[in-house]
This record gives C-alpha cells, structure tokens and sequence, in this order.
C-alpha cells in the first residue's frame, strides 16, 4: 500500500462539508442505531437488519448486493463516471450476542436474551452515515476514490462472516480495509491506534468427555469423569506455559463445564468448553495443535476417553503500518490532534484479521466513553452502552478514509485498471 | 446383647413350619415384590408404597402404625397375651431411585425417572412375607418373642428415615435389630455376612461457587470460576490424602459440576456437589469438617468465592459381633451351613447405621444373583434386578431371626419388663 498524505492544513472546505453533513445526520444516526439496538440478532439470523440496511442503502440510490450467505451485504460508492477507481473497503459488523440485555432504557432489546453489547450497531450506523455522507459527497463531485461498503454478518461467532466475505472474492479488488470497534475505555470523540496485532488469535474448544459411569462409592469400578475434567481444566493451562513460548501469550480460558446430576453418581458423559488466545501469529498454529493432543493426554490416565472440537479459528488482526498511519492521519485530520490515543493489543478476537491477511488495513478503536465517567460497562457485559456522539465521530473517520485523498489523476486512474 | 445359642438340630419341627408357610407365600411376595417394583416411588414420597403396606399389614390383622413424617409406617407382632416380652426388630427400607429403569420386563418401573434400582421392593417384599409367617406362628402359639416391623422411608436421601424412626423412639424398647439388603455380588440362597463395619460412612457436600463473570480475554479482570472449581476438583481429594490418616479410608468422589454456557464468557456461578466416604467412624468427624475447610482454602487464590452445604451425614453401619454372629446361626439353621458367604466392607452409605448405633443388631447381604451368571447388574444401576427365589430366602432368615429363639421362660419374661 502506498501512503498518500493529507498535509494538515488541506483541503479545509473538504473537512467543513464533511462536519456539516455528519451535523444534519445525526439524529438519523441515532434513529438507525437505537432501531438497530432494540433489535438485536444473533450471528447468522441477521435478517432484520440486513433487510434495514438494504432499506437505508437503496434509499440513498445504491445498489446493495447480497452475499452468498444469507445474511449481511455490501455496496460500492464509485466516483461518477468511474469503474475503475482505487476502491477501499469500509467494513461494520452486524451481529449481535446472545446475552439479556440489562439496561433500562427506551431502546433496550426488544428480543429476549440477544443484545448488541458489542456495539456492532453503533458500527452499522456508522457506516451508514458514512454511506450517506459519501454519496453526498459525489454528488458534489468530491469523491475521487472508490469505496466498498461491507456489512458483515457473523463476526460473533467462528467460522465468522469475514471469510464468507473474503472467500466470495469481495476483498480481492480492494487497495485497503478499514473497520472500527467501540471502546468503552476510550472517551468518546478519540480514536485508539495501533501499528501492528491489535486483537490476538481465538480458538474455540468443545470437548465431550465419555465413560462408564458408576456409583461414587466405587470408582475404581468405573472412570472418574469429573475428577478427569477438573484434570484438564487445571492441567492444559499449566502444560501450555511449558510447551509454548511463553511470548506467545498463549492464554486458555474455560467458560463452560457440564456433568451429572447427582452428587453420589459418577456421570457417563461431561462437556467442557472454552477459548485459546495466542498474541502471536507465528506460534498460535502450534499452540491450537497442541491443545487437544495434551487434553486426550491428561484424560488418558483416568481411563476417560476424550473428543475434542477446535473451531476454524481466527488470526490475530495485524495493522499494517502504513494504513494504521493512514488512519491516525485521517483522525487527526477530521477530530483534531488531540483525537489520537494509543492502545494495547487485546485478547479479544475479531475476524476483522482475516480481511487484513487479505488486503493491507488497520482496525482503529472507537471511544464510547462519556467523557469524564470512570467506570464505564466493558463489552459483551449485558450493561454495555455508549455515548451517541461517538456515532457522528465514527462517520467522520470513516468518510474521511476515502474522502480526504489527493485526485489519483488520470495517470493514476488508469494504472488501477 | 445376650447371645442364645439355637444348636444346629433343634427345633427341626419349626424349621419345617417356617419353610412350609414361605412356599404357600411365594407367588404373593412375588406379586407385591412386583406391584411395588413397578410403582417406584422417590425419597419421601412413598405414599402408595406406604398404603400398600399397611393394607397388607391390615389384612394380617395388625395394627400399621404411621410414623411423625407422613412417610413410611411400623407395626409390633407380640405373643398372645404378652406386651412386655422382649421385642426384635426388623427393618426394610421402602424408597427407590431417581434415574430410569431400562429393563425389558412385565414389572418394569411406570413411573418415569424413578426405579427400584437398589432393592428396596424386595426389603419391603420380604418383611412383608415375615411378617405374614411371624402372625401365622403366633396363631399356632410358637412364637416366644415380640418383633416391630420398621418400614422405613428415604434410605437413599440425607438426612434419612432412620434417624425419624430413632428420633421418635422405635427403637429405644427393642433389644436387637436387623436388616437384609440385596446383594448382586452374592448368589441367591446364599446371606453374606460382616462382624464390624460393613457399609462407610458417607457426606454429601454441594458447593456454589460465586465470582464476578467476565470475558475469557480478560481473566485478570474477573476470577476464573471454572479454574477455581477444576482446582477443588483435583486438589481437595489429594490434600485428604495428606491430612486424613489412611486408614480412615477417606474418598472424596464428585458426582456433579456445572457451569456457564458459553466458551467465551467466565460465568459468575457454578455449582459443584459430591460425596465423601470413609471406612472408619473414628476420624469420619475430622475428614468431614476439614472438607469445607479446604475449599475454600483452594478456591481463595482464584479469588472466587464458595459457600459449601454439607448434609447431616450417616455413619458406617458397624454389626455388633453377637448380632452378626446370631444372624449367621439362623442362615445356617433355615438356610444350611453352606449358605453363608463372607463379604467385604463397601463404601456405600446406609442409614440402618443409625438403628445399631441405638440397638445391638445387624445388617446381611442378601444374595439375589442368579446361580451360575457371571455379569450381573450392580446396585444403582437402571439394568439392575434379582432372581426372585431371594425374596423367600429373606423370609426364611428373617423369620427365624425371631421365631428360632428358646422359650424364654417366665422368669426372662419378668426381667424383661
């Protein structure tokens, strides 16, 4: 990817129609975000709100295209006359989680047990906005690049709506990718950069443990199941900081274990499940490899048998330098300075990265925060929200992306053919 | 307890009454062995299975006493003209199991998830049976001891009926008391016989784990419940190995854990529950209050907190040497000497513990394995059955118990008031 600079005082006529499009957007910004939070969808079941966005989408005159899943969508914004324009890739994901929405609000779910407590609504609207400020923008005759608008369904779940995406060749003629994330420890109107992994490698374990069962007075007659799964659950951990490079950050994580019902039966079956994070793209593979041979080991001596389900897996989202650069330009350009924060690399999983594997990109975080406010709702807690004018703030960074770009030229016009 | 010796040959005109009366009883112990067999009822809520009994009992012209919880019942059988000859007792359990029976027979369990997998119809069955021949040889004036049948509710819950029949003073004017349980490791005919302790001691302990929740990326920002309950898992057995002297046998075996519902979410709660067994009665206490000591010392450091409820607990059954002794005259009296089997200690828990704690007695494993099979389903087990020529071998030993005494003369009478 080649970096063009803005130059920090340019085109100021630019950013002023820019802010004063987002202005006249932003109770529809809410509009669509609190329609979209009171109706939350989990991955895959994306229906309603792909149908909204398609509804927004072609209000505005797109023409907006199904993926070869059911659910979710994209559309191009092509400068007039242009098919052929260097395209960049927008990207908001649109599922929701499968959690009951705790907070008393009027737009509060409406669908029992599903809440949009990662923000992935705040990201729909957004680059809705940032659809319409686009469009706008073209029709005055300030687009000069192409921009593909991708609503990814699925990013909750593995294998995730970014490989559909990715395999349906929708990455394939893009010069670059963006997407932001909501962040509720960055206070709203800044934006957290990172160069390099921003999110870490995520892989999904079930493990079905299966024996004889038997009564508890007499387990050397029978296989004691919990005792093997409190065996893996203690054990796969401390193995793993002992077979992988420790700077792999290999973190296994359980969430759920089932077995039994009684206290003096020893159970026939068992589930265990949970996540391996790795903050490393070199290594994770070794890692997830490892993973069930060590569980099929630690079980094997309590006579329990063992079958573990891996999920696909997600890579760690590496930014490339120059469009995380790209990024803090455009943000500093559109927010002021000040806007710039730094951020660590979570353990979370996004499959953002698999677009960035495919097409040089950055992942920038969004601040939610109130500004002032100390303790504010992580994500995926079921009191999560944000503070609405990180909406305006979110399409101002995407529209700037493709907006604020020196005219390619017709020499450059061609080249991209 | 004051052993009387019966001497092999005697009474031979008794043994021959008593054998004549169980093979006219044969189809009815068969036809209530198999009316209850097939209406199981659980712990506490043996209400048919207790209205059957009495009606039989009623029909024998007894008087069915209920007990002061609304399950279960007694009844005393005393010689004509006496109410002060020293009285035996006889003791059946009458509950069955909460797990579904999976046998293909005519008396297959018609309640649904609860079966007669540990015996209990045949107990009732048996001293239904002896209670029939014990009124039969009163009525031919060859009974010379009184006997109080105990049809006790909830064995197989914690605490038990056992302790309701102790506590309402049933067994405080008895001079000795017996028990047969069903034995599958035994051959039907045969009574297999322990001086000491032949059931363990037993707890049952339900821990609920508390802790904060949270996302599987971020354990140092939550407590890792499942980690936590892995740890009490696997540890709190090993450290009773260390801090219980071995020869108390403690064994702390898990039946059931649960919880959260996703991979990547730490659940805020968890539920863990099991048992904990020793041989000993000596040492039981200590093992039994350390138990909650050491989850909670394992679960501090996760950060986690617990809450551990633990039941009231039944100790060993411990035969007294005279009872157990006096048992194996009568097995080899209205059995023949080849009828009697030695047998091991189990870590089963039995709550017929607590009647020889109060009263002089005895608990026999009664053989109910068809002769010459090999494989035959163990207790608990929903496969479970007996080969029903057990039932008037019950009859048989626990008749004799009673009616194979010396007269005890007038003098003996007087004493015992």
């Amino acid at each position: 990817m080649r970096s063009e600079p803005i130059g920090s005082g340019a085109r100021p006529e630019l950013l002023t129609r820019i802010d004063d499009l987002v202005e006249e957007l932003q109770p529809r910004l809410v509009e669509w975000r609190r329609d979209l939070h009171a109706h939350p969808e989990p991955s895959r079941a994306e229906h309603r709100t792909t149908s909204r966005i398609r509804g927004v989408l072609e209000s505005l005159g797109l023409e907006a295209r199904s993926l070869e899943v059911p659910t979710g969508l994209y559309a191009d914004v092509l400068p007039d006359g242009s098919r052929r324009v260097p395209r960049i890739g927008l990207r908001a994901d649109i599922d929701a989680l499968s959690l009951v929405d705790q907070k008393d609000v009027p737009y509060r779910s409406t669908h029992t047990g599903v809440a949009h407590a990662c923000g992935h609504d705040v990201h729909t609207a957004v680059l809705l906005g940032a659809a319409e400020v686009l469009v706008r923008l073209r029709e005055q005759g300030l687009l000069n690049r192409g921009v593909r608008l991708l609503f990814q369904p699925a990013e909750e779940t593995s294998p995730g709506g970014a490989l559909d995406m990715v395999a349906q060749g929708l990455l394939g003629d893009l010069r670059e990718v963006y997407a932001l994330h909501c962040d509720p420890r960055t206070e709203v109107g800044r934006v957290a950069i990172r160069t390099g992994a921003i999110t870490s490698a995520c892989d999904r374990f079930q493990v079905t443990f299966s024996g004889p069962g038997g009564h508890s007075s007499r387990p050397h007659l029978s296989a004691d199941l919990v005792m093997a799964i409190g065996a893996v659950i203690t054990e796969v951990p401390t193995l793993l900081s002992r077979r992988i490079d420790p700077r792999v950050g290999a973190s296994m994580v359980w969430g759920q274990v089932q077995a039994g019902n009684a206290p003096n039966a020893i159970p026939a079956s068992g589930q265990l499940s949970g996540t391996l994070r790795c903050l490393q793209l070199e290594g994770w593979q070794r890692a997830r490899d490892l993973v069930p041979q060590l569980i099929e080991q630690v079980a094997a001596p309590y006579g329990v048998s063992v079958q573990v389900d891996r999920s696909t897996g997600i890579p760690p989202t590496v930014n490339h330098a120059a469009a995380a650069g790209r990024l803090a330009e455009v943000c500093s350009a559109v927010l002021g300075p000040d806007s710039l924060a730094d951020t660590e690399q979570s353990l979370g999983g996004e499959d953002f990265s698999e677009m960035v594997l495919a097409v040089p990109g950055a992942l920038g975080r969004l601040g939610v925060r109130p500004v002032g406010s100390a303790d504010w709702p992580d994500l995926h807690r079921p009191g999560f929200d944000v503070d609405e004018a990180c909406l305006g703030v979110g399409v101002r960074v995407l529209s700037g992306l493709v907006a604020l770009r020196p005219d390619p030229g017709p020499r450059r016009r061609s080249q991209a053919a």
